[in-house]
């Protein structure tokens, strides 16, 4: 099959796209031919070695997938030979990653790809759709009724957690750095969004939400302890899930006398049975159409190692040049 | 009536021993003729004006109460004349203190006193008591089988939190700043005491939990967070509820890749309900035993403002002259 892989971490020129054996599947694992990938920042972390990770070799990149099933292992019975999947969680802890012609997967991180959504729709919500559920309906319990703030709205994961707090009734605010991430916010329903370059954030939201909000989730690398809790209300809740190396001030007073709750979580991490309940809300939303995830380009496995360095200098240089997710094609 | 009160927020000689007159229960408040009443850190930030609060002048100073039900409010129920009570949360948000003869408390405050239970030692239970169910059921849902650690064990609320812990059925680990606070820890049921001022704290209780812990109390005005994280396993909590003014650096990437949850709370901001809840579970467990509140002195009603000084000297310049709660007896 042919493969984006590396042999050793470093630069995204370590990324060869050639041809490997194909996977076997065993146990429980699902061979999936896959028609999409997508490109995550955990995918350039996971390559560079900035986050360590015990690794096969050669170790083919990528969490995402969408495709068909191809053949079954021994022990898998979730799926038939020629159903459309999609997953997640691939290409860490150990596991081989997902952008190759052929996957081998275990059955728990598969889940059915609805016959309304395609392969490259499915691909673009799995990780930060995946991540969105996980926090918002796990760790935060946002509730209709409620009001969310998302710091960074116009990223990847900040406009599906928008998409995803209205699906579950709640009114959305979002900031970002520039004014057409404004009107990306704007357009995906947000009742308010700010330029946290020009405008005076805490003003701003106190317009709509005089006695505070009850979520804040900050997508960034750099949290602001005293604009978030200074945004949130008595008993508030504030997501971290980003920012491995950040060691901001944090305001103790005001955290505890308002009674909040910090909740750090990385996705991967999360059990298969949690993570599945996730994907099964999300798939439901992907068909009522309330969350439609963007999609920057789409482009061959060629280009593996260009797309992770244009990932690289929006994640981690502030490029500010990507609008979406970007989906390799495979098939 | 006689009471220890003030007419200006300020340093601890602005209490005054005297007479004011008698309240009058109104609505569903309870006339409690006051027996024993106890000292907390929150008396003195109120008094001095530190955490502002509307008072009603003269302010009686003091939260927690034990003592005799006198008369009855027209709409209160809850009790009879002659019940034995105690409580807590009063000298705060705009209510009346507690060092006085007679006290007039709105019934949703009191609890039966155990016949069991002297009125001294509900009273040492009271604030600190709510506080760490509270923190240990509430806020943190500690299960048996957990493993606790108390940062500052030797204290009033680390005390408690080690007791009330163990009643849960969790094994406690406890932090001190002695060696003579390691046996107050000990001799409380902890399975190890450390003193952080000579041992390799990390190390010692790596021992013990070698996954880390469940939970990290912090009693203390000053969190390291990198000790606590440090401290934490997988889905660790850690409960913050003092330290008003303090910044530490928080370090983002061990606290989310941890999947970890700070929770903050102020004890006096909890529901009626919730404090209800907490004060019932701690009658059991004072008639049982298994609470047994430490009391340093019992002093007279006019000693108030000296005991005032010394509960300062001991939570804001560290003089580790307590053993226990300072309580007056009134009667």
């Amino acid at each position: 099959m042919r493969a984006a892989y590396i042999n050793e971490t470093g630069p995204a020129e370590n990324i060869q796209v050639g041809r490997l054996p194909d996977p076997v599947p065993r146990g429980q694992e699902v061979l999936v031919r896959v028609t999409a990938a997508a490109v995550n920042p955990i995918d350039t972390y996971v390559r560079s070695g900035l986050v360590a990770m015990d690794l096969p070799r050669p170790f083919v990149v990528g969490c995402d997938l969408a495709g068909v099933v191809e053949t079954l292992g021994p022990e898998a019975s979730r799926f038939q030979v020629g159903d459309r999947v999609w997953g997640s969680n691939q290409g860490l802890l150990g596991r081989q990653g997902t952008f190759a012609e052929l996957a081998a997967v275990d059955e728990q991180w598969l889940y059915p790809t609805p016959a309304e959504v395609e392969d490259e729709t499915a691909v673009a919500a799995a990780l930060v759709g995946i991540t969105a559920h996980l926090g918002l309906v796990r760790e935060a319990n946002l509730q209709a009724g409620e009001t969310a703030i998302v710091s960074g709205g116009s990223g990847a994961v900040g406009s599906t957690v928008i998409q995803l707090s209205q699906a579950l009734g709640a009114r959305v605010l979002a900031t970002t750095g520039s004014d057409q991430g404004k009107k990306v916010c704007q357009a995906l329903g947000a009742v308010r969004a700010i330029n946290y370059q020009t405008e005076d954030v805490l003003q701003r939201i106190a317009e709509v939400v005089p006695t505070g909000a009850d979520l804040w989730w900050e997508t960034g690398r750099n949290v602001d302890f005293d604009l978030a809790l200074g945004a949130l209300g008595e008993g508030g809740r504030l997501i971290l899930m980003a920012g491995r190396d950040a060691r901001p001030e944090f305001p103790v007073g005001p955290f505890y006398v308002k009674g909040c709750r910090l909740l750090g979580f990385a996705m991967f991490k999360a059990p298969a049975a949690a993570q599945r309940r996730a994907a099964e809300g999300l798939n439901a939303w992907l068909v009522e159409g309330k969350l439609k995830p963007a999609i920057d380009r789409l482009v061959p496995l060629e280009e593996t190692a260009a797309m992770h360095r244009l990932q690289e200098e929006n994640t981690l240089a502030g490029a500010r040049t990507l609008r979406g997710k970007i989906v390799v094609r495979i098939a």
